[in-house]
C-alpha cells in the first residue's frame, strides 16, 4: 500500500505538503493538491487509521465480547449493533471471551491494549466471577451489558422484559384451563433467573400450587438435556397438562420428548417458547412463543454506548445507570390448546 | 489508562528508561526496572497495541467480513475462526458487508485503513458484483475466501464438498426406490449451484429423468418462501415421493408445507436437509441430512490465512492457489423411507 512518504516522492513536495492536500488543510497551492490527490487515488492511497486513533486519543473502535457465535438470538443482537455502529462510523474488534477465560488470559487484555473507546458484552453463559469482574473494572472506559445482567451488575444494561414476558405465558396457559404447569427452565443465567420469576408470579397471582418436582433446569445450549429432563417429567404417573419452557429451543425438545412417549401436542401437552426464534414457525405444530427484539436490544445498546464514549470525551459527568427492558409479546400459535382434563 | 509518560513522572526517570524496562530490554539497573515494574502494574499500564502495529508494519489484526450474525453454519465458521486466531494471538475486526455494499460505501475500507494483515471472507448471499471485485483487488494483502465461491474467484478458498454431499443425498433417495425426486435448491450461490450439480449428477448416474417443474429455488434465509414453492410443488396432481433441499431450514419448510397438506413425512414423502444444524435432531420426524463441518472450515481458513501473512512478510513467492473442500457425510435420520408406491 503507497504510504504519504511515497506519494511525497512521487510529486516531489514535502511530507507536510502532502498531508495538508490530503486533510483537506489550507497552505497548498491548488494545482499540487489536484495532482497530490490524483497520484493518492490512483495507487489507491488509503489514510492510516491507527495513526489518526493514536493521534486523537479516540480509536473510534468498539469492542464487542461475545460468547457463542452460532446463536440466533445473540446474531440478532450482533446485527442491531453493528448496524448502529457503520452509522456512526465506529469499527468493531470481536473477542471470544469465554475461550480468552479458559485459556487464563485477562479477558480484556487484547481489547485494552487495542485502546477500544468502549465494550459491549454478552455475558457468559453463567454468572461472571471474580476474575472476569476484576477486569472489567480495570478497562476505563464505558462498557454497556446486554441481555443478560448479574447480581449487582455496575454497568449500564439493555435486555428484555423477561419476567413480564414468562409471566404472559404462563398466564395464557392458565387461561385456558391449565392448573398442572411444569417450567422447564435455565436458572443459572438472568434471564433464566427471570422468566423463572415470571412463572412464579403468575401462579400465585391464581392461586396455583407450584410442583418442585416440575421445576427443572434445561442446562446449556443447545439444550440437548432438555429432551431427557422433558422426557422424565412426562413419564412419571402424574404429570403435567402444560410446560412453559425457558425458549424455543427447549420448547422444541419438549415436543420431540412428548412425541416420542406418544403424547399429543397440544391435545395432551401444551407447551410455549420464549424467543420467537426462526424455527418457531416451521416446526409443527408452530411454537406458542414470546417474543423478543434481539436486533432493536443491540441497536439502543451500540447508540448508548456511543453516548457513553461522547460524554466521557467532552467531560462532562458520566450518565446515571441505566436499566433499559424491552417489552416482550406474546404469539398465539399452535403448540398451547385448552386443558382437556379441565373440560 | 496510564502513558509511559506517567510512568516515567512517577518513577523520576527518563521515557527512555521506562519503554527499556517495560519492552524487557537491556541498560536499566535491576531496582529501577523493578521500581518501573511495580507501577505498571499498580495503575495498571497496558501497552498500546496500535503503537506496535505502526512500529512493525504488521498489527496483528485480521478482518472478517461477514454477511449474516444470525446464521448457525456461518456462526460455526466463526467459532472456528475465532479459536485459530486466539492461539496464534490475532485479533479480529469484523465488519458486516453487505450493509456496507447497500450504503455505498467501499467494502473493505475500514479494513484497508486498519491495516489489517488479511481477510476472512465470507461472500455476499448473491455472486460478488464488479465493485465487490474491484475493491477486493485494490486490497494489498491476503483474502481467503470461506463456504461460498464465484465464478473466476482469486483467492484461496475453503468450502464442503458440497456436489459430493449432494449426490450421496441424492442416491440415498434412489437407493430406497424413489423416482419422482425433486429438488428445492438454492441456485443463486455456488453452494446451492454445487448441490444441484449432485443431485444431477446422481439422478443421471442412474438414468431417471429430472422434471424442470421440479426443480426450484428456495430464496432466502430464512427461507420462509421455501414452504410455498415447497406446497405448489405437493399440491399438483402428480407429485414427487422426495424432495432433496438445499439445507435443513429448508427441509423444514417443506415438511411443514408436507403436513399441512395432510402428506405424512417420511410414509408418503421423503426429504433430506443439508448441514446438520441443531434443528435437525429436536424435530419429529428428526432430518436425513448431509453433515459439514462449519467450525473446521473457519480453522482451516484461519490457518491458511496466517500461513500466507508469514510468507508475505518473509517475502517468500506466493503460494499456489488451493481450494480446500472438506468432506460432507450423509446421516439418515427419520424424515426418509423407502418408496411406497415402488414396494
Amino acid at each position: 500500500m503507497i504510504s504519504l512518504n511515497n506519494i511525497a516522492e512521487i510529486c516531489g513536495v514535502s511530507l507536510g505538503t502532502v498531508s495538508k492536500a490530503i486533510g483537506g488543510k489550507p497552505g497548498v497551492g491548488e494545482a499540487t493538491r489536484r495532482r497530490i490527490l490524483t497520484v493518492a487515488q490512483q495507487h489507491n492511497y488509503r489514510p492510516n487509521r491507527l495513526v489518526h486513533s493514536i493521534q486523537r486519543g479516540r480509536s473510534m473502535m468498539i469492542g464487542v465480547a461475545c460468547n457463542r457465535f452460532d446463536d440466533e438470538f445473540a446474531g440478532g443482537m450482533v446485527t442491531g449493533i453493528f448496524e448502529t455502529l457503520f452509522e456512526a462510523n465506529y469499527d468493531a474488534m470481536v473477542i471470544y471471551w469465554d475461550r480468552s477465560v479458559q485459556k487464563g488470559v485477562h479477558v480484556l487484555n487484547s481489547l485494552a491494549e487495542r485502546r477500544v473507546d468502549g465494550i459491549l458484552m454478552f455475558p457468559p453463559a453463567s454468572y461472571p466471577e471474580g476474575s472476569y469482574l476484576d477486569d472489567l473494572r480495570s478497562f476505563p472506559n464505558p462498557i454497556i451489558v446486554l441481555d443478560q445482567a448479574w447480581p449487582g451488575c455496575e454497568y449500564d444494561f439493555i435486555g428484555s422484559q423477561d419476567i413480564e414476558g414468562a409471566l404472559l405465558a404462563t398466564e395464557h396457559l392458565i387461561e385456558l384451563g391449565h392448573r398442572s404447569i411444569a417450567h422447564l427452565g435455565c436458572r443459572h443465567t438472568s434471564t433464566g433467573e427471570d422468566r423463572m420469576k415470571g412463572f412464579q408470579k403468575a401462579m400465585m397471582r391464581h392461586g396455583i400450587a407450584i410442583h418442585e418436582k416440575w421445576v427443572r433446569d434445561a442446562w446449556e445450549p443447545p439444550f440437548e438435556d432438555a429432551y431427557k429432563i422433558a422426557r422424565e417429567i412426562l413419564e412419571q404417573p402424574e404429570r403435567p397438562s402444560a410446560i412453559m419452557t425457558f425458549n424455543d429451543m427447549v420448547a422444541l425438545q419438549t415436543m420431540a420428548a412428548a412425541h416420542d412417549l406418544g403424547l399429543r401436542v397440544p391435545t395432551d401437552l401444551s407447551v410455549t417458547g420464549f424467543g420467537d426464534l426462526s424455527i418457531a414457525t416451521p416446526v409443527r405444530p408452530q411454537i406458542t412463543t414470546v417474543k423478543q427484539d434481539p436486533e432493536e436490544i443491540g441497536r439502543r445498546a451500540a447508540q448508548r454506548l456511543i453516548e457513553r464514549i461522547e460524554a466521557k470525551s467532552e467531560d462532562q459527568p458520566r450518565p446515571k445507570l441505566i436499566q433499559d427492558r424491552l417489552p416482550t409479546r406474546l404469539v398465539v400459535r399452535q403448540s398451547t390448546a385448552p386443558c382437556q382434563s379441565a373440560q
